[in-house]
């Protein structure tokens, strides 16, 4: 199923995209899609058994604002340096262990919400990620297909990232991590029963029409299940809980000079196989 | 005033500390003591008022467990480093600007909770936090005489740390920071016009007795006024949100080999002057 979270912010009701591409009214089923939700097998049954029967009102989408598709989301968990490709571009070596660090929640945003440029940036800079939506509690799982078994599951994410906030000014990346709307997600999770495979998705990126990012999930030195598996030995993963799982090649820190920072009036569109697309505009903040 | 929270784990109460050190109900005047609460001066206005006219009923605190004194918290920044002599033990220079990192807010648990050393952990080690809880949206604030008028109060808090996650696994440190239970908070917030001068608390630390830390805010590198400024620069603070403002000198890792790190039956006792005490037993994860 493809969930979503449409209307103002802090206002979305719940709605589903059919097979047919129409968007459908959830809030007769549940008040919202999140944690509670995703963790709640039942809950999800009777989604899927009303959107079958056409139970589901339709709701007209025109200018309906599309937000984040969990609500109520904990924590935003990301790994860096997770693509063979990315690694090489920032001159790192391909890290033994994945590398953890931490968006805060309130940095989350709607996939077309406008993203600000921070005041005095000067290296604001994109990244697709793959976003694992955690289903089910998560501590110290043994194996691979234990982890995926936690997974509810998989949307798009915007990872936008200050480079000289996170790299340039001391201590760890999170000071570049962390800047107002630096994480729009969606603009659906889609279930994790319909990605058939996590490790062969394309991940696309565009600044103003220009292909930046082409690339796919078969390139992560550290795969998904083995992400989920990694990260729960060092914290607890709740449901509705995000991983960001990192970026493919293509980023403006790797370019040559002058790189191609992010600036207001740019707009940066991104694209996942099966997981939709998202658009932001930025202005400054 | 001192506010806290009392009950069991996810459905505590608001409650008062009164001067006599009477607990009081609060949960006739507000549904809880979050950041809604503690952004509404109107709020906090009618708990002062009932305090004063002795409108609150009496709870008996006999075997009641104590919360984290505020619900609800969006995220918990970090200040690396920031303690002249906790730098020097650990043999860093002191930072440029404040060293910023992560915690995810469920790790916070009561000043009395368990402590869990995570599995595998050698290194879990103390350090007794000053925690500044904000009470208004901070964006880009101007002044450190700014800062301080968006601090809603104080409180004590561990951020406990598990050195080798932190600091041997590759990446931030944020591996180390985040393991369930590494944020004991409280017991109270007292609110900001009941702390005279934040630069003049001192913060003591016992394990199994021993006085471990006995240090002052005094030492602090950047003190609160000038971590909320700066902070407000990378991201929005928003209220309920905490920062725990460093460690001083005395933590394990900085103790001559064989390092005493903690361990299942060890018992951590803090205080900070005017903001109470906490007492944790560790248990294995």
């Amino acid at each position: 199923m493809k969930l979503l979270r449409v209307g103002t912010s802090g206002a979305e009701r719940p709605a589903l995209l059919d097979a047919e591409g129409t968007l459908r009214d959830l809030s007769g089923v549940v008040s919202d899609i999140d944690g509670t939700v995703l963790a709640d097998a039942a809950a999800l049954d009777r989604i899927r058994a009303a959107a079958e029967a056409g139970d589901l009102p339709v709701l007209d989408a025109s200018g309906l604002r599309v937000g984040p598709p969990v609500g109520r989301i904990g924590k935003v968990v990301c790994i860096g340096l997770n693509y063979h490709d990315h690694a090489r571009e920032t001159g790192a070596e391909p890290p033994a262990e994945p590398v953890v660090f931490f968006k805060a929640a309130d940095t989350v945003v709607g996939p077309d919400d406008t993203v600000l440029v921070p005041r005095r940036s000067v290296k604001t800079d994109w990244e697709v990620e793959l976003a694992v939506v955690i289903g089910r509690t998560a501590r110290y799982l043994e194996s691979q297909e234990e982890a995926l078994a936690h997974v509810a599951g998989y949307a798009v994410a915007h990872d936008v990232s200050e480079r000289e906030f996170q790299i340039e000014r001391g201590g760890t990346w999170d000071k570049g991590k962390n800047c107002e709307t630096f994480n729009p997600l969606g603009p659906w999770l889609v279930t994790a029963d319909e990605v058939a495979d996590p490790q062969a998705l394309s991940l696309k990126l565009w600044v103003n029409g220009e292909l930046k990012q082409d690339g796919t999930t078969a390139e992560q030195i550290f795969p998904v299940a083995e992400v989920v598996r990694y990260v729960s030995q060092f914290m607890t993963l709740h449901p509705g809980d995000v991983i960001n799982t990192g970026t493919p090649a293509g980023v403006a820190m790797g370019q040559p000079e002058p790189k191609p920072y992010l600036r207001a009036g740019d707009v940066v569109e991104l694209e996942i196989e099966g997981l939709g697309r998202q658009r932001q505009e930025l202005k400054d903040a």
